[in-house]
């Protein structure tokens, strides 16, 4: 399936609804527990996903549009969240993050990157060139990995209670 | 983590309405592909919960209380769906899926299950004893991973578009 920004649109936009339906008002159980050490728990995503609009998606998308490859992207920190997020209640991270997601789409629309925009390439700090069309891929694919994730790592909480059936269950290994 | 109902029913209320969040609307290149040959798209996923709220999960709970482990389980089949979805819009499924829900909730709810019902024990076809509360922890877990692999099978629909970035999805080999 190649990139078109009317089914990128389609995820971006239903991501932070889907995590409300997910996530809003579960035990703690469910939410804080994560998979191991230096891994993220149901919380921490929200929270690395709030960090990515503030200082990801966005600020690379401009420098692939204003310096191509002249100027390499900031390195990204994937436990931001751990600082920033402590204290909040979940319920408050996943407004935060609706708010800015739809605050980055309406930027994005309004940018109306055109097919050769979309092969305009920059510099990513530890991959090297990349396009403009395979960061907003990996946007997408971003949320749907961390929906993903959330989810095993929810699954693993009761990996204990389902006995002998954890032979059919491949991804509570991975 | 150990088995409990209340935290049990948070998962099995809100599936329906996360899956309808996750999937309606969307373009039919996230919805009808899979992963190779014998794997599930997410509209086949749908079709597999549905024939485990009609076949499985409750008859198995019913079998365990009424026969314990002198009746084994019926063998569940996992490709049903592929003949019973046939013809029937995503839509649909979600809808049929969420009544049928709804209605075992309502059922489990009813059957008032004590935690000595928990350890009552049934006869798996493929994996031997079984107890009430491994059925029950299953049911759980079931939810969650097909939400996982419903989200996974969508992102590699994006595999070939991120190009170099596939290096930090580990969940895209899978």
């Amino acid at each position: 399936m190649k990139f078109e920004f009317a089914k990128s649109y389609e995820i971006l936009e239903r991501t932070p609804a889907v995590l409300n339906h997910l996530l809003t008002g579960l035990h703690d159980d469910w939410i804080m527990k994560n998979e191991g050490p230096e891994t993220f728990s149901p919380y921490d995503v929200i929270g690395h996903l709030i960090h990515g609009e503030k200082t990801d998606w966005r600020d690379r998308t401009t420098r692939i549009l204003e310096f191509g490859v002249s100027k390499s992207f900031e390195p990204f920190d994937r436990f931001a969240q751990f600082e920033a997020s402590k204290g909040k209640p979940l319920s408050q991270l996943l407004d935060e993050f609706e708010k800015l997601r739809a605050e980055n789409i309406q930027w994005l629309r309004s940018l109306n990157i055109s097919e050769h925009d979309l092969d305009k390439k920059g510099l990513h700090p530890v991959l090297g060139e990349v396009t403009l069309r395979q960061l907003l891929s990996t946007w997408v694919i971003h949320d749907l990995t961390h929906i993903a994730q959330i989810t095993r790592v929810m699954a693993k909480q009761y990996k204990e209670e389902i006995g002998p059936w954890i032979e059919f269950f491949r991804i509570m290994s991975f």
